[in-house]
């Protein structure tokens, strides 16, 4: 088990009727508010209005910033950065999913810096300020809410790169279950895969495997994610379910699931990340294709029994081999692809796309040649 | 899943070398410290060095107050106050185990308040300030260098009752695996004890019963917890098993493996603390001896299936008959004491300790009369 800080300050207020709470909670930090969202479906389910009446309440004006994309676009950050220099918002809001949440990061942290905000992911500058942000989740998946990361699309050079500071935890994160009693099934789906490989490709990739008590959490919040899925595709209306789907996604990505891995790598996230730039794809469709073939590279290269281990604790599983049959399985139960032409990617591709994922491959330090990655994609095709 | 607040920010420093890190995180709290420890064995282990270095390099000076006990006593906090306001401390540090960190956060507050520090643990103040806190861990055990709550003995009015506060949690913990390599076996089984009692006594008592995601953390926290013990007494010097005992003890009181329970109760604890108010035995002993009772009391009320769910994910066992067994088994197997005559507390006593423990029960709203708690000592006889 390797060294490792933890230090998650972001305050949760979890439960029924939480939107509530958010003006007491961000009239701490200012009267001004920068407010971020995507595409309305917050003025459909009652969250826009409930945000309002609450920063009404507490006197707290909005600019508002609406239009984020399910992959967040740099022009679309920028043009928020803009708006909050301009109404000297004293923090920022965002209503929505992690798309949402990862631009009012971004917003955040360029609103506090003189230069371009796309220095912070390419690695030009580091983020030592930005203004305090508020999240109120609707879609989990990406535990955004509860961490330090963002990841944003730079749209003309079609990268989709990551930062992330300690200034970027948000202050306080308001998850309703109520509030995702209405998503559309494709989502809650996409969701639930994406929480569940920020799990495995942490556990898969681990330098050090002898933490038992992370593989333990692991392999639980697995467990509950499959459980929770299970029972909202069969009943949508199932709060408890909706409840721990919620709560488990943001604990998948906290930073709980990785401690005393020490090095651990998101190889499966890095080449995805190419997917869902070039066709614009659901993240976590692209991860469902990306991530069966990834861990059959990994098992081919691999004899640590990792694959075992998980497939056994979480599965059922009594192989490596059966291990990997059973994710295949369980992605296209609840209707995710595994392969790319269920996408509509041919693979006359993959050299194109291997090329544009050594970037982040290189970036992030990921020690895998452009080969390595046409190998992987081609396991998925 | 119920409605919850989560919010914990205190700062986690992991694995071997961290002692080293205390001085620079506590200079931005000042320049003088008040140091609490305990009998001394931080003086044999290297711990008490290696702090003084830290702090000197830092220029951190230290008034000292040793000799918390065990079970701490309200005589030696209330002298740790004094000291800390004489010499104007700034913070306090605590370097041992759950007591001497209970005992420093009591003084924290103590320090920054006008009356008497037994005020907060009877209810008749609410703490308000406190001075900042950081810690140094030697016993994992009972997570008090993550939480925000403190229990004191009242040695006049044989009390053993608790405090807390947000501003009592720890800024800094200091967890370094190393420094628990040379413990004796019995604080090393009696820690983990009392680590599973605090991830048991939550889900048996759980008002909310559909709460996946905890559930499973929690089963995941008591496999863990249960695995590194075994490795520990085989091994003592298995640096992993004793990493990841450390981890588990710390996550199974930090507020994690409670969430969305809704109303939980300690039952066990305001029972055990009488044991260990009048006859000073070790806190882990007299849990291993309440809890199976405790257990099978709750079995004969309740058919909730929770005691099957949680011995067919931790034991394997096959009813909830069996899952009182496993955790019979599995106390005795590690050493401790599961009757209160191995002890040397005679079943004549019941009506005393019953008595006794009346105090605690009303005053954290345990819905148990004396007969109850009688009937439970007596399962335990």
């Amino acid at each position: 088990m390797q060294n490792f800080t933890f230090h998650n300050p972001t305050r949760i207020i979890f439960g029924r009727g939480g939107i509530a709470r958010l003006g007491p909670e961000a009239a701490g930090a200012g009267k001004k508010a920068l407010l971020v969202y995507g595409g309305g479906s917050v003025k459909k389910n009652g969250v826009y209005e409930a945000i309002s009446a609450s920063l009404a309440e507490n006197g707290i004006t909005v600019t508002e910033h609406p239009g984020v994309k399910p992959n967040p676009v740099l022009g679309h950050v920028r043009a928020g950065v803009e708006k909050a220099k301009t109404n000297k918002c004293e923090m920022i809001l965002a209503a929505g999913g992690g798309s949402v949440i990862d631009e009012a990061k971004a917003i955040a942290a360029g609103a506090a810096y003189d230069g371009d905000v796309w220095d912070f992911f390419t690695g030009k500058a580091g983020i030592k300020e930005a203004l305090p942000v508020f999240t109120v989740l609707t879609l989990p998946a990406t535990g955004s809410e509860m961490n330090s990361g963002c990841v944003i699309t730079n749209e003309s050079l079609k990268q989709k790169f990551s930062a992330g500071s300690p200034r970027l935890f948000p202050r306080v994160s308001i998850l309703d279950p109520g509030t995702t009693m209405t998503l559309p099934e494709k989502q809650t789906v996409y969701g639930a895969v994406d929480a569940l490989s920020h799990l495995t490709e942490g556990y898969f990739s681990a330098s050090d495997k002898d933490a038992v008590v992370t593989d333990e959490v692991v392999q639980a919040l697995a467990r509950s994610i499959i459980a929770s899925t299970g029972r909202i595709l069969k009943d949508p209306g199932d709060y408890n379910a909706r409840a721990s789907m919620m709560w488990s996604a943001t604990l998948s990505l906290n930073g709980l699931q990785s401690l005393g891995y020490g090095g651990i790598s998101f190889a499966g996230h890095a080449i995805e990340h190419s997917l869902s730039a070039l066709y614009d794809i659901a993240h976590g469709a692209g991860l469902a294709i990306i991530l069966p073939a990834l861990f059959k590279h990994q098992l081919e290269k691999d004899g640590s029994g990792r694959l075992e281990k998980f497939g056994g604790a979480v599965f059922g599983a009594g192989s490596a081999g059966k291990t990997i049959e059973a994710f295949e399985r369980w992605f296209k139960k609840i209707g995710a692809p595994i392969r790319l032409q269920e996408a509509g990617i041919p693979a006359a591709d993959i050299p194109k796309i291997a090329e544009n994922a050594m970037e982040l491959i290189t970036l992030w330090g990921i020690n895998y040649d452009r080969k390595t990655v046409e190998e992987i994609l081609t396991k998925a095709a």
